[in-house]
């Protein structure tokens, strides 16, 4: 042991302290006149409500699993595992907490200039990418290091990690579309509407679920890939240079958040006492800075502490890959693919609805053949732990990468709360800017995130084999293919019960907002209040009540194929999975994006522009892609991942106990 | 060699003999008036004409892989493919032909009884079933016996099957759907006149799709999973029963062959001078009769030819999980489901397309466990040959099966005549409960060949590793992994480029539709004709461009793959092809089948009936689904077989050249 198996737990606090202080830093701004703080405060309860309500389900099934943990495999395994859920449950809620906070503070930001509103935004989804990145290896580091490295304590903690970002995945997914589906549907387009009218009963709901659900549950997502890829390349270095290669990915990562804190500076530095900036500008060269300086120290760090320069080429890879994979993903989600998609919705929603599914499918192609060069050339490089390793460069950066990600839906609640609180046009059509610029800066997030949720899954089902000691996984063996038969079948169940969930809860929703602007009189003439909190219990019921099922399936499936058809067939499984699951996940992703575009190109005044015919084409295939781009598919990712994690943990206490 | 050997042969020309005798006993009947002749004849002859120009295309292929066959691997195999091929096109010609001579005819029989109706739609449909069954196994067994069954010669053949098929299933279903969908668009949705109106000027071109898609596609779609399913079982049944087992799966097609034809004459001796029938009824009754037959005649095969019952298990396991899978396939898309998705129309066709889309993915989960079990237990009986011979169980009946599968399109067509002459309204009705029958019925069908698919698809892949010498096909190899992600993105990528060929062709239908309207004076009074003929150019066109480099993907693939990463990395893409492709098969044929159906069950008056806003969501889900389950769905089975076959024929090939 030396002093660098510390590194994650330093460099963890170091990142922490930071956090507060930026904390401290976003909240000095002024939260705006009472009727904007009164709004935030509505959205700020809503979400606390949803999330502790959640929270409440989470820990009984955590509970549930430390027990059967400690009496089974030893209590340090499963207070890793509840110190892995717990630091994910805080870091989504204190992300989220604060993103609530800044939204109200971005919009008055706004009302001075446009980088004022940005700086509040990017430094409050900076908080949300921090604590993520910070929380994620402080927990860690400290299980690596009390328990010297021990690969099985570290893989609970990963455990904790997924189970809780699959929950928050589906759970905040599903409310967010429900609300979200619900308030177009009767709002934009029935009763004719804009977006974010204080005259919808669903608005308030709709605000919450962007919180639930694109801050805490893409922040718990996040967290768990961001573990994953540590854990497993840990876990893989051991194997190749012992304890420097276990100790390696934490140092990598120690790295990456000192170049994001720079980074996060940087940004805050260059915007500085000016009025007028280029949000697209000062975003990417936040971001490149963060990722010039981690290549820089890794470069060293390779060449110093392991003596090769391997570890540096796989992770320049990895970054390399991962922005291409980002550029293609902003490619089909906002390029010409995405003009061409609005062209058809002139033709009606059938033709745009076809054409989108075909776009995602299609887009799933590039990616795959990126991810599989990574994996060839990190294979060759490193072996199994080069594949990791490239998918930790992958995420090296997150405490950045994630701000530009959490800052998206911070702008578009601070647009939502300009809108309802009544502020001069000019604040919401500055805020659309800003939300503007986070949905293209954001595709590069999303390519870190799809490249190392590939990688990581990968590298976790090499760990697989390996502690259930499986030299050769079959193809050719009956039970290994059915194995992967039945693994592909999962993600096209989870995503029916993750779309099913938001369907039914949009019903109910859509009934709802329809009842209210029938029943309470004076609602459509602005004279009378609507009923917002009825809609957000809708969502949270729905929410709640679907999100336990396909979440279960992940742990489950593992062990019962394991029961009926053994090790290999669960190998087979989590292949399966991981085939189908990454292109359902990109496909899912990229269709509901480019949907999502479409009809902002639309709303441009395009091919006839707002409430044309085409326009009301793309605003239901805008609907459609909801549960697409922001339920079903990145939860695929999580599915994946918590498939091969429980399989690692959990299989090798049955072998042990039943054979 | 025995004189069973010659049974394939015998029992094709058997075939061949009776449907030659059903066609003249079904072009007996009269084919009604002038006008619906004149109808006919159109669609007629814009089938021929796009079936011409399709095979045209498609023997510049053929001619090319024949020649390279026959210089690399001999020209007995090259031949083989030749006639597998041209077989193939023979049948789906011939079997189209009859089929656009029995819809007039069905329209005229329904004048006098429902019973009439029934009887020479089902005929029509027999013959096409009983050409493909009949073909495919003089085909193959010629190749069989001349070849002394050699199984690389048999393979060639399978590939000429496969290739054909693709080509027609892709073409045929860019056709039929790019057709359907602007016929849709602008006559039902935007002009509101009914389904079949002759002012519509696409409606010729929406007829001749059903006939060159879901007749002439579908038949060659057959015709190759029937070669495919003898041919792998032939191929495995050598290893473990020597010659016996190689002869097994020919002799029990041709049991299959006798018990379809008593199954037909069976059917049109009950229907004989009766007025009124149960036409569900009748069409199972037939089925069940061919099915006991063949079960009774595979139980003595078994005991006296192979001295075991194990292949009579075996084939009883395969009939009875197709017809489960049937049945799960007819629940997804027909009963509870469908009722629950017609209702989420009332909120608009958002929900109504996320849960349309939900039942499908969710209706993977039981065929998938079905097929599953299938393997398992036949994989124990008699290992891979077990595995091949339940597929052949599935598709052992396929006379009569196909019989009624293809009688749908032909009550379709039928009904369509019975709109476009004007003929009275009762007719119409009662060729609607034809069709309404023939949906239900064939999802046995259905069943049958999303199953046979599987098994096939698994036994193909063994053969595969058999001939490139693979014993152990190790997922833990890098190169196996990367093999199986990019075979699982194939599908994706070849469904997205059906689907975007049907959505760019519907796109200029649409144009087109809307340009007659407007500019052909009278159109809509019905005082003037509209041109016909530009529409189904368009369809023509569209197909014949884009049918071409989604089926060379298929062949391309398996190459190219090999040429990168080796032999053991092209059995990883199959399986990953079989396990995405599966899925994303039944996931969209569903999907598709739900939506139609839900719009159905809203036009019989729920929820407000046609016409209303629940209605109008439902032809979009409709439309969405066309390309679904009748371009893309389908067309994924073929080509996870077809690029088996690619492999297994050419891959060896490239080996001796290159190694």
């Amino acid at each position: 042991m030396t002093i660098l198996n510390l590194s994650g737990i330093v460099f963890g606090l170091v990142g922490i302290v930071f956090t507060i202080f930026l904390t401290f830093k976003v909240l000095e701004n002024s939260p705006g006149n009472e009727k904007m703080q009164k709004i935030s405060g509505a959205i700020q309860t809503g979400a606390r409500a949803f999330l502790i309500s959640e929270y409440k389900i989470l820990y009984v099934i955590v509970g549930i699993i430390f027990i059967l943990l400690g009496l089974t495999n030893g209590w340090m395994m499963a207070l890793a595992f509840f110190l892995g859920a717990t630091l994910s449950v805080l870091s989504g809620f204190f992300g989220m907490s604060i993103a609530t906070k800044t939204n109200t503070r971005t919009a008055q930001g706004a009302i001075h200039s446009l980088s004022n509103g940005l700086k509040i935004a990017f430094n409050g989804g900076a908080i949300m990418g921090m604590t993520v990145a910070s929380l994620g290896l402080f927990g860690l580091g400290l299980v690596f290091y009390l328990t010297n490295g021990d690969t099985i304590s570290m893989s609970g903690y990963a455990m904790g990690a997924s189970l809780v970002a699959l929950f928050a995945r589906v759970g905040g997914g599903i409310f967010t579309k429900a609300a979200d589906v619900g308030a177009d549907l009767v709002g934009k387009t029935e009763a004719g509407i804009p977006e974010d009218d204080p005259r919808n009963p669903a608005v308030i709901a709709d605000n919450v679920g962007d919180n639930v659900g694109d801050v805490a549950g893409m922040g718990a997502d996040l967290y768990e890939s961001f573990v994953g890829s540590i854990f497993s390349a840990s876990a893989l270095g051991v194997i190749l240079f012992s304890e420097k290669g276990a100790t390696f990915p934490f140092i990598v990562v120690s790295i990456g958040i000192i170049s994001a804190i720079i980074g996060i500076l940087v940004f805050n530095f260059n915007l500085k006492d000016k009025e007028n900036v280029d949000p697209s500008k000062a975003l990417h060269f936040g971001m490149y800075i963060a990722n010039i300086l981690t290549l820089i120290g890794v470069f060293f760090l390779s060449l110093i502490f392991l003596k090769t320069l391997k570890p540096f080429y796989v992770i320049f890879l990895g970054m390399v890959v991962g922005m291409l994979i980002g550029s293609i993903t902003e490619y089909y989600t906002a390029k010409e693919p995405v003009k061409h998609l609005a062209k058809s919705a002139v033709s009606g929603a059938a033709p745009l609805l076809i054409n989108g599914m075909a776009v995602g499918m299609e887009s799933t192609a590039i990616p795959v053949i990126l991810i599989s060069l990574a994996t060839i050339v990190s294979y060759n490089l490193l072996g199994l732990f080069g594949i990791a390793l490239a998918g930790v460069g992958m995420l090296a950066t997150l405490g950045i990468t994630l701000a530009i990600d959490a800052y998206g839906p911070i702008a578009d609640n601070a647009g939502g709360i300009a809108q309802m609180a009544e502020l001069e046009p000019y604040v919401r059509e500055r805020t659309d800017a800003l939300d503007a610029v986070g949905n293209t800066t954001a595709a590069i997030g999303k390519g870190f995130a799809i490249g190392s949720a590939a990688l990581t899954a990968l590298a976790l089902f090499a760990s697989y084999t390996k502690v259930v000691n499986l030299e050769i996984i079959d193809l050719a063996k009956s039970q290994v293919f059915i194995g992967a038969l039945v693994g592909g079948m999962l993600p096209f169940l989870f995503s029916s019960m993750a779309m099913k969930a938001v369907g039914d809860a949009a019903e109910i929703m859509v009934e709802e907002v329809r009842r209210q602007f029938r029943e309470i009189v004076g609602l459509m003439e602005g004279k009378a209040d609507p009923d917002y909190s009825s809609c957000v219990a809708i969502a949270t019921k729905g929410a709640l009540k679907k999100m336990v099922l396909p979440s279960l399936l992940a742990v489950f499936m593992p062990i019962i194929m394991f029961f009926i058809l053994g090790k290999e067939a669960v190998a087979g499984m989590l292949v399966g999975t991981t085939v189908s699951g990454v292109m359902l996940a990109i496909f899912m992703a990229n269709s509901g994006g480019a949907w999502d575009n479409a009809k902002k190109y639309i709303e441009t005044g395009e091919f006839g522009g707002k409430g044309s015919f085409a326009h009301k084409a793309a605003v239901i295939g805008d609907t459609v892609g909801d549960p697409f781009k922001d339920t079903a598919g990145p939860a695929i990712n999580i599915l994946i991942k918590l498939m091969s994690i429980v399989s690692i943990v959990v299989i090798p206490i049955l072998i042990k106990i039943f054979q």
